[in-house]
């Protein structure tokens, strides 16, 4: 493995292998072929994604065996949540010298304390691009996913030095590097992704289910930006939960703790004059960091 | 008053007057120009809206006094909604003639209650257009506000033959007209309007509070959406909750009921399974009515 270049056109590693070719495996294989046009692509998946990927050239080698991941500088593996463990035991086994090996998985304790028994030629970082689209598969994946997005970086204590090259690689990849512990990575991210994608949810069912189809006729856009996320798919979000339903929990109570005391309050007006001062000042926090919805403004 | 004119340049009034220049009334003014050249077209405001409204020649009349709404065929009501009444009240002594009187307040049922005792040559209907932004004011009214969004009518029992120019007139501004009771509209508002303006604020307040900013700039696009609402101000939102709070109370009770479900099946997964198949039907609902986000599916 080489450090990260001094010429941007040349890649800080020679061969990345893929594991899993949807949304965020695709787009990583796209992004690097913008970055890095000699960089070798290698990735696994099902045989349908693999028909996919070969057709669309999306990646110089596509396979369903996992054998694929052998020769590989940095591995990543971008299966859903509950599949990299797994996936991650197997590598010692197909993997005979030194390589880097990341993941994109949305919880970070878990696959951390799965890495912790990797033989020493293998340095395992975590890593989780803030970046997606309700729409998934590879069908979906951009070059661009990535640019001005936040990548979570989070190598075991001792294995901050090996950040480097993972660094350089994701932001060839567009995205801004940010390095921290698994531990604060899941606490953090029970609050700014994984309550807001339960809330949006939780919010569409009840709206939904009270209203049916004739009500919803009648919303305004902010029903339609609350909701955006509810059209997320159940399956990775089932793993995120479990994988951090600790803090995930905690974030859930506060939030019914802060929707009991509005109900309380509604007839009096002061509870709203509280929350909606602390909410504004945080939502305008959020909009000066770029982090603007599309829309913003315009409606 | 004159019906509705076959001829789509000529107007269903003569004179219309706006009471509240602010992002609603002075996109009505815009909107009412746009499409009716000659229509005539007075304000009411505070004096500093007066000046600016004359200066950029929003309307052929503005005025800090509410007399001036006496010789108007259509008087709108477009100032916050816990000042509609007794803007109300004042109407029956500044118009003397026939005239057709709406506003355009998030909830129904208060401002019909008071509209009740208004003499027979007034007739009130109300009305709510589902457009608007989290920026407010005149600077923030546009011409195209109204466009393809939907403009709910609550007639009194006995005011529906009366509901024919005022459909036309909201229709010439580029809504959709719809008719449905006060009851009915602050029941259905109170799930699609008012409990996601309030869900967005309480999780902005919630996850700021918890994170900070050093949080806030690892968020994904995600929570940008699902908190676009919370950029709105307590004031309007102080008086739709006291107003609306009986359904509104209910809405809230559904939605704390199904976090709390969510939080008890966390360890499970069924619980994300059921709650994130309605939602994304939905959703999916939702999306074919054309109430997208704007950035729907691109990110």
């Amino acid at each position: 493995m080489t450090g990260p270049s001094a010429d941007p056109a040349e890649a800080p590693l020679a061969t990345i292998a893929i594991v899993g070719l949807g949304l965020i495996g695709g787009s990583i294989a796209l992004a690097a072929r913008r970055r890095w046009p000699a960089v070798r692509i290698v990735a696994v998946d099902r045989a349908d994604v693999v028909a996919e990927a070969t057709a669309r050239q999306v990646v110089d080698e596509a396979s369903v065996d996992l054998t694929a991941v052998g020769g590989a500088d940095l591995i990543v593996l971008a299966a859903p949540v509950g599949a990299n463990p797994g996936l991650l035991s197997a590598i010692p086994h197909l993997v005979s010298g030194p390589a880097l090996v990341t993941d994109t998985g949305g919880t970070k304790r878990s696959i951390m304390a799965a890495a912790s028994g990797l033989p020493g030629r293998l340095t395992f970082i975590g890593g989780h691009p803030m970046a997606g689209g309700t729409g998934g598969g590879l069908g979906a994946a951009r070059c661009d996913l990535f640019d001005g997005r936040p990548w979570l970086l989070t190598p075991a204590h001792g294995d901050e030095p090996a950040v480097g090259p993972l660094a350089a690689f994701v932001e060839g990849l567009g995205a801004r590097a940010i390095v921290t512990e698994a531990a604060t990575h899941d606490r953090v991210l029970a609050y700014v992704s994984h309550l807001p994608q339960m809330t949006a949810s939780a919010l569409m069912s009840v709206v939904g289910g009270r209203v049916g189809e004739e009500g919803l006729a009648w919303a305004g856009g902010g029903l339609a930006d609350t909701t955006r996320l509810a059209a997320s798919e159940a399956a990775i979000w089932r793993d995120v939960a479990l994988a951090n339903r600790d803090h995930l929990g905690e974030a859930l109570d506060d939030l019914i703790t802060a929707l009991q005391a509005l109900r309380r309050d509604l007839g009096s007006g002061s509870g709203i004059d509280r929350l909606f001062g602390s909410a504004r000042a945080w939502r305008e926090t959020l909009r000066r960091q770029g982090q603007s919805s599309p829309g913003e403004g315009t409606r």
